[in-house]
């Protein structure tokens, strides 16, 4: 699909089909999680994917039962990993460069599930600790994106945005 | 461009050539990061577009003298405004979302470039308080990205990454 086109048909979807997503998406979707840009190339996070029915219904309860987190047929779980990103970049790159590779590298497959047919949509609001014991990481881990995904099962409206004018100033 | 392609072809840009990016391609550049999706749909950030070429040279210095900042006929500051944010979601807001909000609207910017010939690197490297004093921004706003934009003059490497083994686990 063109990139444009991708971008335009993007939506938050939080309803997914039964239907399992092939392998080979599986991989194409992590291939382009990995190709993000991050700074220094150092990559300050991991990905989790959770395939496990009873971890993803535990994912849910830990988000405030959105429930759709149960229902996608895989989550990706993005954990930052500060130190990584700290050891050269110190302060910046523990509270902020880590949190930006981490998020940039899922916007990017946010984009890709587009171009492939599937829905994911970003979700910020969960337990961390909860998150962390379900999935079962070192406190040297932090996770801050839960992106469930799976075939789209709505078609949501466009959500409302700012003007232009309102976001953007000429200097 | 087919999307997966734009995801190929993206590299960090360093180097531009002096040629002016035409409005329309601006205008679609900034379209593109106003559709990125946010918390709430709250669009926590602010961008600044810089062209004034005193401006460009003193962010430049504001970055420790990473020269193409000033060499790029644009470049776009996204600048995070973590109240906006916080007045929902609280801390969560002003220390996450409002970060993310900003980075993946920069990433699909940074994107978008390649499908239109253009390049561009996300800057994270710099000095926030003499940034803001250039921009003349308002003290509730941040500096996080500087993002400079122009025709590329160099084709860079691919630069390496970890393992997809390294990177993600399957649980």
């Amino acid at each position: 699909m063109e990139f444009f086109e991708v971008v335009k048909k993007r939506h938050s979807i939080r309803a997914f089909q039964k239907k399992k997503i092939e392998e080979e998406k599986i991989q194409k979707l992590l291939e382009v999680a990995n190709s993000a840009p991050s700074a220094g190339d150092l990559q300050a996070y991991q990905i989790f994917l959770v395939k496990d029915e009873k971890k993803k219904e535990n994912l849910a309860k830990a988000s405030w039962d959105q429930d759709f987190i149960a229902q996608a047929p895989i989550d990706l779980v993005f954990c930052i990993d500060p130190l990584r990103s700290a050891q050269r970049y110190g302060k910046r790159g523990e509270t902020l460069y880590s949190i930006q590779d981490a998020t940039i590298s899922c916007a990017y497959v946010h984009l890709a599930a587009v171009d492939l047919g599937l829905g994911s949509v970003i979700v910020g609001a969960f337990d961390e600790a909860e998150v962390s014991r379900i999935i079962d990481i070192p406190l040297t881990l932090r996770p801050i994106i839960i992106l469930p995904i799976g075939y789209p099962d709505e078609k949501p409206e466009k959500t409302p945005r700012r003007s232009l004018d309102d976001l953007v100033s000429e200097i």
